[in-house]
């Protein structure tokens, strides 16, 4: 066996998170100090500061400078594939979600997207790069790619106030049924950081994904910076 | 619209792409000076720095100092869920893993534990400290829990020289059947940086999950650690 103790602050940790399931705290109310804390559960100062930055590498605490550590929003689940509308999903969760598209174009397909759509290379395609606001926060960053052979007319239905989802289902008759996804871990741009309110380096999520028709046909090729601070992956699989 | 330009660098970012897959770049293959680069594609050296700042940032490639800019080894596509054998997956391309057990105890089950193994809280469970190593590196970092009371004997079956798959499959006939599985990104602490030999704060993915029989009992409940510069996660959904 290597030398590897399991850090005696785990047990504090699971002691800090029950205690939040347990007292239902609300995000953003501040729990009791570090020395109540410590005296109530028996634990040495530096162990539940540990517990704590633990928590708050995990998103479930924060720190606030010369006020306490309070309790953090939850992060949003992401279902994985954007098969079934995303949005719609998120949206279950209370989530209340804004977009705005800043930039609406038609390129010539390269290399990747044409692979990727399966389409020749050259041929026209709408490009839409998206923000999503989550409660106001920016949270999504998603360029989008569209065949313009396959649909026409698209970029005169499809408006801020509309969804390419809505579109897809009641203009073209098109069911999205299967897709992949990639799911990787990438840094904050310079422009990306401004975007998104963050720090210059910041861990973002960056996944890419195709959506196909029940014939398998490519519908969207698209790809997603989304903050990993506000975000998780979830995924449920049934064999059944 | 916002004042969102695309960055100009994108188009000479897939330029580079293109550059290795047409060229058919392998791994730690060193690419042309940027001199040339600029020269071939007529673009400004400010821009090419930035595309290549860019796949630096995603993996594609990486800087060594006073040398060159090299084709960084692809990231290892993670399927979504450990309900097949995820290693198994992983050796079919072509990675060569090996596994360490860093701790093997009993514990009695934590709130949490309980709560995901559906067991009574305190019962007996078997907690595995696991590290794999892919291709001799140390990546990814696993905790998993499993119910003593279903799983009589189990720490004398399970040894390093054995999977826990196996074991489900051919000594309790249990198939993994459905599951449920997290993906967030959190920070290395001290400990986990050590043991991954990376710097403390590099982000990881963080993922848990519960696999469940074909009654959906739940079989495992697991934590990894993965790093983040050498996965991706993959998911396939086919509705059909």
């Amino acid at each position: 066996m290597e030398d590897y103790r399991i850090p005696p602050g785990m047990e504090a940790v699971e002691k800090l998170e029950d205690f939040i399931v347990v007292n239902r705290l609300t995000a953003n109310t501040r729990i009791p100090s570090e020395r109540n804390l410590c005296e109530m559960w028996g634990v040495s100062r530096s162990t539940l500061r540990q517990a704590v930055d633990t928590l708050v590498s995990w998103g479930v605490l924060y720190r606030v400078k010369e006020s306490g550590v309070y309790v953090a929003v939850p992060k949003k689940n992401r279902n994985i594939v954007g098969v079934d509308s995303m949005m719609g999903e998120l949206r279950q969760q209370g989530i209340f979600f804004t977009k705005k598209i800043i930039s609406a174009r038609t390129i010539e397909a390269t290399r990747q997207i044409s692979r990727k759509l399966k389409i020749p290379l050259g041929q026209k395609v709408y490009e839409y790069i998206r923000i999503r606001k989550a409660d106001y926060v920016p949270s999504i960053l998603e360029t989008t790619y569209i065949d313009c052979k396959q649909y026409p007319g698209l970029d005169e239905y499809y408006t801020e106030k509309t969804s390419l989802n809505y579109i897809f289902k009641n203009i073209y008759h098109k069911k999205q049924n299967s897709g992949e996804e990639h799911i990787s871990v990438t840094y904050a741009s310079e422009n990306e950081a401004k975007m998104f309110e963050i720090e210059q380096g910041t861990p973002l999520f960056f996944t890419s994904g195709v959506v196909e028709d029940d014939k398998r046909v490519p519908i969207i090729y698209y790809k997603q910076l989304l903050r990993s601070d506000q975000f998780k992956f979830v995924s449920m699989i049934n064999k059944e």
